[in-house]
């Protein structure tokens, strides 16, 4: 069984992005080391940060994104940014004559989206991009971690990355805490059955 | 100079309790120990969260909440429940009658509030709860640092670690990352300068 891991760069106060999608100074941190790591456009980070990225994108099998993150990328022109597939949550099919033969797939519920991931990640893990679509993955009790790149930067307002999560979960204590530059790398499991003894 | 120090306990993402003012499970790690820390009522903690919570109180001169806390708690019954003075940030008076020997200042102004705690405060540092009292100082430009004891528990809504800040502010690298059980306690110093190189 594949790990669904859902996955953002955060605000210490919880944003993503700002409400026109700009990412800020949330993203410095991919360019102010000296670690070269192969993402989308190659990255220069620091020796912890690399570490960190490396081995959590090597376990990745595949991706779940929504369509608008596919939308404004135009789906990285058919690669996947990690792992080998990528399903996107989307109630319209994919785009006539975008990439034919790009790893690609489209599936209008998020359900059906985390299931089709972990067939197509095999024993790797899934990713899901925190945000609308990973709030909805969390809220259904679908994600069994919590990644967060944390920027020590206050945004006040923006896009969420819980989503419309509007109830409380309790997760595990966090099982990674690395400090890297800029950033601060947090790993949480999400608790399945609550502690009887307040630990 | 007194350093200012906003403070909270948080759920990760960013709320300090609920729409109600419930804090759930936020204050579980203050008797999942075995460490006795003396704060308002007698907790008992794990060592690591023990050794942070006694040096932090022990630097704290004076506390500035706002007329909600107060009110919530009768004013700790007129014993500070850090430091040696409170400033309540209030537009209405200390209540007639109330504890009148209490070392309890009511200032109706955030920033003389600030001013006033940090002149009571002496060579100590300078408390401000997170929430709205905090985060009208915070945008003002009047924290220094910002502390945060991070709960593994999404909470979807409620009342806000920063308030009503709503524009971008950069933290410098957290001083202070501490892991205790059931709570991560991080330090962040505000930026004053940006930096030219992204780090």
């Amino acid at each position: 069984m594949s790990t669904v891991v859902m996955h953002n760069v955060v605000s210490l106060d919880g944003f993503i992005a700002d409400a026109d999608d700009q990412v800020g100074p949330l993203f410095d941190w991919y360019s102010n080391g000296d670690q070269e790591i192969d993402t989308v456009v190659t990255s220069t980070v620091s020796k912890e940060s690399a570490d960190y990225v490396s081995s959590m994108m090597a376990g990745v099998g595949a991706l779940v994104v929504g369509r608008h993150v596919f939308d404004m990328t135009n789906g990285w022109e058919g690669k996947p940014p990690t792992g080998d597939h990528v399903v996107v949550v989307s109630h319209r099919p994919k785009p006539v004559g975008w990439h034919p033969e790009a790893p690609f797939h489209f599936v209008d519920d998020v359900a059906d989206a985390v299931r089709r991931a972990g067939e197509l990640a095999g024993e790797r893990n899934v990713a899901i991009a925190a945000g609308d679509v990973g709030g909805q993955a969390f809220a259904l009790g679908l994600v069994d971690e919590v990644a967060m790149d944390v920027v020590p930067v206050v945004f006040g307002s923006g896009k969420r990355y819980f989503g419309s999560v509007d109830a409380q979960h309790l997760l595990e204590d966090p099982h990674t805490v690395i400090q890297g530059r800029r950033v601060l790398h947090l790993r949480y499991r999400v608790r399945r059955q609550p502690a009887a003894d307040g630990r």
